[in-house]
């Protein structure tokens, strides 16, 4: 196999370093704004060299970001070539037409790293789907999230504090909105969910809320009552439809997710006959994201395309009721008082979105 | 594919269930003591109904025990058949002759279901040689001692109670040495180290100690010092040879292993590239063991053989040291005296499992 590499940041030169070592697989060409000198791969600025290099059968996409992303992955698969990507957000907003496309072109898509980085989350999805109907996905998806929860819930700090601890650690980003407003997290469920029931979510119809307005009040106010907060993603089947939603959830101490810590991920299934299988690991960084992205060269080797086929549109139906831990100027109907905050009685998803919407300096958490 | 079934119990008849359902897999015989009457399967009593029917290329092994599992399995390589199995101490204790044979006979051998029942842990153990060095492997691997431990931390029961309570609701056998003396543990850590490092370990260089002996005195000292007991296996590198255990250890509450509950398993292995990646689900019972059995005949069908090659024979080298709780008669170095036990300066696990079979009525664990 050769690989044209698109960009050498962290988890580029990741993949590199571990293909070198392999027979059966070997970059020949790297994207690269800088000049890089590598021993047997060729340093290239113009991505023409990499789509119309007919020696070239595989393109790694690991420049992040959607454009030329984009741009490039597309004119990578219209030029028949194989194409592995880490990229969550393009994988997931150009979902539409890229499947369809390496299908028509008869190439590989895979993309195991874009959820969990380096647990094997998509492939096990993938493997589960030939034996049973999958009820459920979601979980700890977003590294950055957990660890700022988890410093908070552990030394009691606020957010702001944390976050900056984070961004300095490189947990977190300069401009964090993409992990703390769970943007990240929407793009993961959404993708997980397009796999394990075979369908294409209409993304507009999953409502997303993030940790920004978190403070060390919540989270004493949750210690109080025997409750930790964690940013979890849920897809669900529900009847005929889906209920598909992202945003902070209280859940026991002593639950399996309440135990994950720092930039850790939980992501479980669900399955008909499996029952509950959850799957833990470094949901970031460069080895275990290139550990995937090797993984699916792999599979493109074996002759495995994508993970599932290329289901019918679908909109979520978030009618699923919950309550809900609000601080803010909630004027619906309460269950308890906890201090400053409220418990709500029985309000669907879909409306409390709607809320947060209207609302937004409040602080919502789902009680599990 | 067309399935020969031995057994017909809790494992054999949900892998009947699934595969009904399934156009590239038919059951067409099962044998089995009693008559039992099925709309698309013959009932045999005769192995040889099996073995010598040349139209049944894959055979799912699903008595359990030692014998005539053996001689049935062996029967059926022989015979050029493939092999399916969840049968633990089978695989295990004669992986050095099944193996080989398989191999020989050019036909495929897979007993994912044999460790963690429903989790694709081998399967995943395969996935990622792939690509990686697998470094370490272990952690919770049976769901009787799990629901055991769990109860006596969460109600402050006695072990005697606990066992009868979940004797009666069918999580350990009226005879429950297998499971509370750490056999089935052992079996489990020592196929998958034979997976993951691709060596034939001696399965009497591998020291087990179990649970029997523990009281609630002992789970009240635990709780004081913040730690809760699970039963953990461990298979690690350990510089050009291998560490391989099993006994109760002490993890931190808030750990992962702590919030495991009921009889539920978490196994973890630890890659070169991908660092830790741990696996939760349900580590028995009909249906999630039957699930991993059918995955194991699909990847018959994909081709897929064992796991890993069959490789050279190694013993353990156990002279880690760690430090212990023992309440028993320890003479040795004390770091701690906690009431009526003691916390020791470091012991070599070769040494304190020594010591354990000189005191079987001690009771010992280890502390991470």
């Amino acid at each position: 196999m050769n690989i044209g590499l698109l960009g050498f940041g962290v988890v580029g030169r990741g993949v590199y370093e571990i293909t070198t070592s392999r027979d059966d697989m070997q970059v020949k060409k790297v994207l690269c704004l800088e000049d890089i000198n590598l021993p047997d791969a060729e340093s290239v600025k113009d991505i023409k060299c990499i789509v119309e290099d007919p020696s070239i059968d595989t393109v790694v996409e690991a420049m992040g970001g959607l454009h030329p992303a984009y741009e490039f992955v597309r004119a990578a698969i219209e030029a028949g070539k194989n194409v592995v990507t880490s990229n969550k957000a393009l994988v997931c907003t150009f979902y539409d037409e890229l499947l369809p496309l390496a299908k028509e072109k008869g190439v590989s898509f895979r993309s195991t790293a874009a959820v969990g980085g380096g647990i094997g989350w998509l492939s096990e999805l993938e493997r589960s789907r030939r034996v049973q109907k999958i009820l459920e996905v979601g979980g700890i998806m977003n590294g950055t999230c957990n660890y700022i929860l988890d410093n908070m819930t552990r030394f009691g700090l606020d957010y702001a504090e944390v976050l900056k601890q984070a961004q300095k650690l490189g947990y977190a980003e300069a401009n964090p909105s993409t992990d703390v407003d769970g943007i990240d997290t929407w793009h993961k469920v959404i993708l997980s969910s397009n796999i394990a029931f075979g369908v294409t979510v209409d993304k507009q119809s999953v409502p997303v809320a993030g940790i920004r307005n978190i403070q060390a009040q919540d989270v004493e106010n949750f210690k109080a009552h025997g409750l930790v907060c964690k940013l979890i993603s849920t897809g669900k089947r529900n009847g005929e439809g889906y209920s598909i939603y992202v945003h902070p959830t209280l859940v026991k101490e002593g639950d399996l997710e309440a135990a994950v810590p720092m930039n850790y991920n939980l992501i479980t299934f669900v399955g008909e006959t499996s029952d509950r299988m959850s799957f833990y690991g470094q949901g970031a960084g460069r080895y275990p994201t290139a550990y995937n992205v090797v993984q699916d060269l792999v599979d493109v080797l074996e002759g495995k395309g994508f993970y599932a086929p290329y289901g019918e549109k679908v909109s979520a139906d978030n009618s699923v009721e919950l309550t809900w831990y609000v601080r803010g100027n909630w004027t619906g109907a309460v269950a308890e008082n906890w201090g400053e905050a409220v418990v709500t009685k029985a309000v669907s998803v879909s409306d409390m979105h709607a809320w947060i919407k209207e609302n937004p300096d409040a602080f919502v958490a789902a009680i599990r």
